[in-house]
């Protein structure tokens, strides 16, 4: 195989964009001097309209679960009930935080590849009114579900009072958010996925209603005491050091975001998982989510007639083509295939055909060329040409 | 002035080395991915003789500010007394992270600019058994004090059963530390300073004693809890998606700091202090801090018969020369200069020689060339060459 | 479209591995000291298995046709006669550098998209004796075609005493190549295509008896002059300031060639052109060349239903997809694909179904995956895996 | 010494900025493309105030020396009669290169350290009505000295029809030049010096006088035929694949140079000249230029009391401070500094305090400091800040 040739395809991290790349070359300043306030000054009104929200949208140092732990500990006390939606291992890692915090959880389980209905949310609030705050997840990066987020926000604004707290991380920048219109409290994502950066910032916005919470929250904290982010966000600053490198790429990530046009961008994700689920349809392979509950980020198939890892293992020997596999009770029995972020209709169409060929080399009876010509036809319906 | 000239000479962020950073720009892999693996196997075992222990030596993701509550917070609990030694602002947010968990603190303060005696400690602890944790600040980047940590060691240890939790973000890498040997249970740092990074790492190292308490500590945690480190550590893993961009850089830090050896690297930090000092001694300046209390990575001078802030803005412009003034209540009165990391007895040169050019622009009646040639004779002295 | 992707799919410049534009971005060195000897001692050894020769290979800072220029000057004089198989544009290049020195071509022309045939050389020679050397291309860029240039080797040296003059810029690096051992006496390459670098470098080797005529001839150069870089080679030096950036990235391009192995690569290149080949055989769109006379390397199309540039021009606006167009006679008529370097079978796969897409939208009536899966099948054929 | 440090003080290459190093690192684009075409329209135009001139500066692929046989081969034929001042190594190279090409050569052979004197050109050029070219060396690269390149044309022209040909390969981009207004006829540099970028580039401007010259000479030549270059800058093109690379950095350095003001670029340089001189005047060493005849981009001293090359190892294995020595009859007894480019008045500081060191090292009796001093005072008067 060709050396130094790589095609990550994972759910983050994902692939840097050459420009990007360059822009984390630049050397290093004071965090406390005036070229770092006006790089966060030209960065932070450009989150905004990714999040979908007038608020300010914070950067932490440190990856995506130190938002989620941020998001959660400055809204919600120990004693605290709370709901969370459990769709994966990302639903599960609420869970989880909240456990660490003696927060009490109410949980909704769905099936590892289903999106949780808002019917189930609004029962599940309208009997248990003491809930304080409701957990999802946008994009459960461990199946490939998109939860109806929107819709969730509606019925658990209708039924409760409780705090709307939303985990972003793999599809804020690639899928449209509408912070404030739908009305999520807390949303929060990471750099390495639909950013387009290494891992390494935490981002979160949080509403109007949630500062108040933030506000008044008594919970121990300090690096993820939000009120210290919010109160440096006004000075143009951070109250810790910030990761500079990272600063510097997430600049140049906004300029192509605006270049292309976040509509664009939102396009080109939904046009790339249709290209992807279509191939997969026509090829005769299992998908893990339904149509109404797949991610324009992150497609897994769940193989019933080969072993999902003898795959892999061949993408990767053969090609230099790394896919995920599963986690938690998935585990070698999904494969996961990130296309977020830096990541092109032509790239899928690269990893189809090749994904096709991998197939025939673990002794599949497949058509070559099949996957393949039934993403080029979405691709030529959807006219983003 | 000539474009796309910087000397960043504060305490931090430091200038990279180029070989780091185009190391830094090695393309994303998947973090669960036997890459990764192999990397923080490369790394992990290098960082011990840097901490001067057998223990692992953990990396989050975060601002150094990260790692020293992470140090608090897995060892200390509400209500536990500790003592926290203040000399400076980086003493004082030990205290703040203490204060936003109910941590009891006594605190002993010394003026800005001086060390604190193990004798003061000493005599504190034992007229208070009943305090749990000491956390002390190796070298208080505010004022560019040493503190005598191995001797603090010894004290804390013979007058007590209190853990000793050691801020040594602005020395470690560039200081000698012989955490086993000294007695320090728990060592944190960052790798904007002495490890030639940017900010977003950050890393600690614990005792046995600390493991047992850690392991026994229920205080709420969950990206700062310590055992998940640990335990990933075991797998060559990390609980969290690890900065990739950094782990990068942290791989070729090592292998420059392996090609110069460890006992240059702190010999060459020793030097730039000694030639630092020696040549604002000659121009008739004062120093902030005495010689024994004088750190190897930051010299602050305390001017008084000039405005450090002039100064700072004349060398800034002129020489594109970039300083740090004072923090808190040493604002305006002081100027700190770095020379950690990829610094050399030339750029102490380079600094002074600047500096005293500044000095005669802003109305200064000193001798040009007397610092520096102070700095040279040092130099010659050493005999590090 | 995906700000900042380009697929640069044109015969040369090619695109850069990452690896290699990292090590281009080492810092300068002194072109006369110990390490730039070092970096030649390293680099140059490296090269004699891919020209196959056991001679010095020598680089000189300058384009392709730079060396063209050197191995003739070197090799002919002013009034010499020398044939010249000119089988596209770069055939004629040779012609005009001839031109220009007043030495007397004769010239075999092939139809372009044709390549030469031995018999046609041989008989050539036979009746005229007079001829001093023969120039022939052995990858056509301009056109795809590969010529025989092994079996010409043979021919000539059997009817003539003429050098034989090898323009091997879109070859060597991709096709093996026995200099010595066929009978090249000289043999030129550039940095810009298999290479896998930028422009600027190109590459010499001369027979013994090549180096015979080059010493004896007293044709005015002096830049060109390879007895300079023969003399200096010795030294492990350059006769003139080398280009130390593309130096830099030659070394690491070799160790990328090491480790693929050099059989793999012209493997791997070998494949790719089949797989081309078999793509456009199936979607019924006429290739210039034919199967025989096919280069490793680029491939070229010769639509006859459709304009090349209307498709060349949907590829780049839809998919950052860049190809070359025609040169010459064939300007506007044909569409060339590069398939050299850095650059892979899942590249082909790519290329190929986006082409397919690009077809469907500029109306033609194509099926759509018919393309991709011969790929798909050559490359399962082939055992590269 | 600290790992990954070097101080390039060598009159070429010099070091890189950072942001050219960035820029160089931008994909390959296709050399024939609309890309390249609005790149060349970018740099080309502003060259020209660089050179003085309205006329294009044409950009090649090659060493310095390439432009050099560029300018002789041009406009000069066999069997010509030129002068050629030869103050130094590179005044030899034209010398060698009128030799290769047969070109009679009269020469003014001043000592080496010392400038040629308009008198001596004036007298031998009206003594000698023959000659059709006078060739000379702006900066002599091999000694520091500055030729008077301005008064040399006012006596050309006044008292001869030849060509004016400067090399101006040390000079262009450090010091003013006015070429259209001073009469010169042919100038040329190459890209490794003032122009802070890796060798691998040259430029030459030609008069609309030495045009004419160009287009009726039928001297053979291909790839230094200026008139192709001229045709394709019509076209904003390059006849030949330019050193795309090269040509990023090239488009940043042209930035760095537009924000500094040219003015500013040629004053920084002419002052790091006298505090380089003042210095080692201050120290008792020997310089081997007078002042009249001093070069603003490079400064040698001619030691009587120590070993030139003793010095200079001692600073390379101090402080990775790399000089040059001498050449040709100067080896091993001068030391020459760079000081052009990415170079600034503290770097002299730098460079002047740490030879200090280095003179005490090898025994010497200087007082330490004192040269700092001078340059320090140096600065000061120039009001340069």
């Amino acid at each position: 195989m060709l050396s130094d040739q790589q095609m990550l395809r994972i759910p983050g991290p994902t692939p840097i964009p050459p420009s990007v790349q360059r822009a984390m070359s630049q050397p290093m300043i004071g965090h406390r001097d005036r070229d770092t306030k006006e790089l966060l000054r030209k960065i932070k009104p450009k989150l905004k309209p990714i999040f979908g929200t007038v608020q300010n949208v914070e950067i932490l140092a440190g990856s995506g679960t130190a938002g989620l732990e941020a998001a959660v500990i400055n809204t919600v006390q120990p004693g605290d009930e709370v709901l969370v939606i459990v769709t994966g291992a990302f639903g599960e890692r609420f869970v989880q935080i909240c456990n660490a915090y003696n927060i009490i959880t109410h949980q909704i389980h769905v099936s590892w590849g289903d999106a949780v209905t808002p019917e189930k949310v609004e029962s599940y609030l309208q009997s248990h009114p003491s809930i304080k705050a409701v957990m999802a997840t946008f994009c459960e990066t461990s199946t490939g579900v998109l939860n109806p987020i929107q819709q969730l926000a509606k019925v658990i604004h209708q039924s409760s009072e409780a705090l709307y707290i939303v985990d972003g991380v793999s599809s804020i920048g690639a899928i449209e958010a509408n912070m404030d219109a739908w009305g999520i409290d807390i949303l929060v994502t990471g750099s390495q996925k639909a950013f387009m950066l290494p891992p390494g910032l935490t981002f979160i916005a949080a509403s109007s209603r949630a500062w108040e919470k933030i506000e008044a929250n008594d919970q121990s904290r300090y690096y993820f005491d939000l009120r210290k982010y919010h109160h440096s966000s006004l000075l143009d600053s951070t109250p810790f050091t910030p990761s500079l490198t990272l600063l510097y790429g997430l600049e140049q990530v906004i300029k192509l975001l605006d270049q292309e046009g976040l509509a664009n961008v939102f396009g080109r994700h939904d046009l790339m998982m249709k290209m992807m689920r279509a191939a997969f349809h026509n090829l005769g392979i299992p998908l893990l989510t339904s149509e109404k509950a797949a991610s324009p980020t992150v497609t897994a198939i769940k193989p019933n007639t080969f072993q999902a890892d003898e795959l892999r293992k061949v993408l990767k020997d053969t090609f230099g083509l790394v896919t995920a596999g599963g986690q938690g009770e998935l585990k070698g029995k999904i494969i996961r295939i990130g296309h977020m972020g830096y990541c092109s209709p032509t790239d899928i169409l690269q990893v189809i055909s090749s994904i096709e060929i991998g197939l025939k080399m673990i002794g599949m009876d497949i058509t070559l060329g099949k996957g393949t010509q039934a993403a080029q036809k979405i691709f030529l319906r959807s006219g983003k040409h």
